[in-house]
């Protein structure tokens, strides 16, 4: 070999070798923690984070890995926000309401009594200005947020005694948490809090007498049929609760563009595949609940239902006092729901009631 | 240099050229055709096309180009699926019934006459074992399918005079296709077929008395309204349209999987998205045909839609019995029906009837 060839040689290494390098950049690998408000693998919401992080494992071919802690597990449930806002996880998902204590204009984000429902949320935050004011919230805490799951519309709650008007509701003792329980407060009732692992054995001992959940598919898991005979539709308090994706904002800019576009559109997956999750298992739950475990099917009061819808207004118009944000929010929020409640009248509730005129049938006498 | 030196330095190259062409290989990149069957940038469900190609050309960092084609571009929008069969194109955006020549339980797929509506389509689909029949439908013609956007509860149609009964229905000529034409005509209506392009012109010069198209966002853009003065609901006939993303098997397999991965997501953002968009629009157009351009809006009379439902369950029998795959899909959709509206009966259903118990005051008198 002639040196000239050796030079061509040595300089060709070092170019592959700057390749190499610039190639092994462009696959830096992420590693981050994402906690959560559910126990692990808690079904449905729980499904959602392992989704999540599966997706982005995939399309990113191995280069954002997501390790999904349940609640508990790296930070208390209730500390999801705090410990993606100060780093100590770059990812959370969790529901807006938990941080009514922040900011009491979150709560526009996860449910409002006789508020929007899933698809109406989704229109709103997507199209209609609400995923702006939602990040807008929440900048002053370093985190960036996205819908990122729905429940659909919940159940009215399970009631140890029947409820035939308002009045039966004088001095009852309920578990309702936020917005809600402040209207039902309004209507007589004693609002109790507890965590959610002492709701069974209180509603059974009496120490309640009724508690709100979710609806079919959690309420049959959680074994709440065994505590309570009646179990009320609709749940008019959480038309939905719309469950939150939030990501640590210094941790978003570090991802090359590539990854961040992979991070939403998995959380915009996740956002409707929850839902469709509930919207299939909740079917089945409630024949199981309804047909082997007798559960008493109940709607709630007209009365109950007026009452509980001109105190949400109430409710909703005081929170919108709590600050300016809230007032803004607040705005957008009822006037976009002004507009669809209208339009859904004409589609998606004109649908429903000419498919079924008859309405609920399951617990027809 | 020592021949040794000399060695490793020459092999050190052809280890860097080996790995600069892993890498290089990993950065194969792809460009795609996408057909789609509507004009370019079509408001809704043409966003859907543009927002997929987008996402996956951010994702992929552009190792997955798709340039999306309007109808007629490449090929006829009734003639995208071919396309895509044969290759003509790698991926195609459409609705399910333009095949029902090839499959007529496509069908099931897009729009069913009292069947389910968006959000329990996608629950079906996704948790409820509906994709997996609607990919083994179009197996046997080398395409994969997923669900890839939604209109929602449309609308009943545009009437040039005012129904009060079925007797009114009795001779009037109105362009409806599919299964909900194959009802109308049942009920004495006479069917006309056309394409989208003569329907203004046809409704405004009398040669039909009536149209159906698709909700208030879209039809005001077509300027439906200066041609018919009632404007009828609900969509019976489509409770929502389902739109489809279809790929061609062996394109889709030539994809690493991390593209596969980012692909499927992308669809399924979009998916949501465009149901987001419509829900949204839909009530802004449906405020300013009734305000700006005083559209008569009218509930179908009860007797219509009694009777529209009872030939509905026929007619959809009947395309039931068309082959054994048909025979499979109906069963599967009817089940899942019947669950979910007993569930939806007592969350979805029962929270619009409890929030708006009056229904539609927009057209109040």
């Amino acid at each position: 070999m002639q040196p000239k060839a050796l030079a061509l040689a040595v300089s060709g290494a070092a170019a592959g070798l700057m390749l190499v390098s610039g190639a092994a950049q462009a696959q830096e690998t992420f590693e981050w923690k994402m906690v959560t408000s559910w126990p692990k693998n808690f079904p449905g919401v729980g499904q959602g984070p392992e989704r999540l992080a599966e997706l982005v494992e995939q399309m990113s071919d191995g280069r954002l890995s997501i390790e999904v802690f349940g609640a508990g597990q790296l930070v208390p449930g209730f500390e999801v926000f705090d410990a993606v806002s100060d780093g100590t996880a770059e990812l959370g998902h969790s529901a807006s309401y938990y941080w009514k204590g922040k900011a009491p204009a979150a709560q526009f984000f996860a449910a409002v009594p006789f508020g929007m429902n899933a698809q109406e949320m989704n229109a709103w935050l997507h199209y209609g200005g609400g995923l702006e004011l939602w990040n807008e919230l929440y900048d002053d805490f370093g985190v960036d947020v996205m819908a990122a799951g729905a429940s659909g519309v919940q159940m009215g709650g399970w009631f140890n005694e029947e409820i035939e008007s308002v009045d039966d509701l004088d001095g009852l003792k309920m578990r309702m948490p936020g917005l809600g329980g402040e209207v039902m407060s309004r209507m007589g009732v004693a609002i109790v809090n507890m965590p959610g692992g002492e709701i069974f054995t209180s509603l059974q001992s009496g120490a309640i007498d009724a508690t709100e959940w979710i609806g079919p598919y959690n309420d049959l898991a959680f074994g709440l049929h065994q505590a309570a005979d009646y179990y009320y539709y609709p749940g008019w308090h959480e038309p939905t609760v719309m469950f939150e994706a939030i990501v640590n904002e210094e941790a978003m800019a570090s991802l090359p563009d590539d990854l961040q576009a992979i991070l939403r559109t998995a959380i915009r997956d996740v956002n409707q595949d929850v839902l469709d999750e509930y919207t299939a298992r909740n079917n089945d739950a409630l024949e199981t609940l309804v047909n082997e475990h007798d559960v008493e099917l109940r709607r709630l009061p007209d009365d109950v239902l007026a009452q509980a819808q001109a105190h949400s207004e109430d409710v909703v118009a005081e929170l919108a006092e709590s600050s300016e944000m809230a007032h803004k929010i607040h705005d957008s929020y009822r006037a976009f729901q002004e507009k669809v409640v209208n339009y859904h009248a004409i589609s998606e509730q004109a649908y429903y009631n000419a498919r079924n005129p008859e309405g609920d049938t399951t617990s027809a006498e």
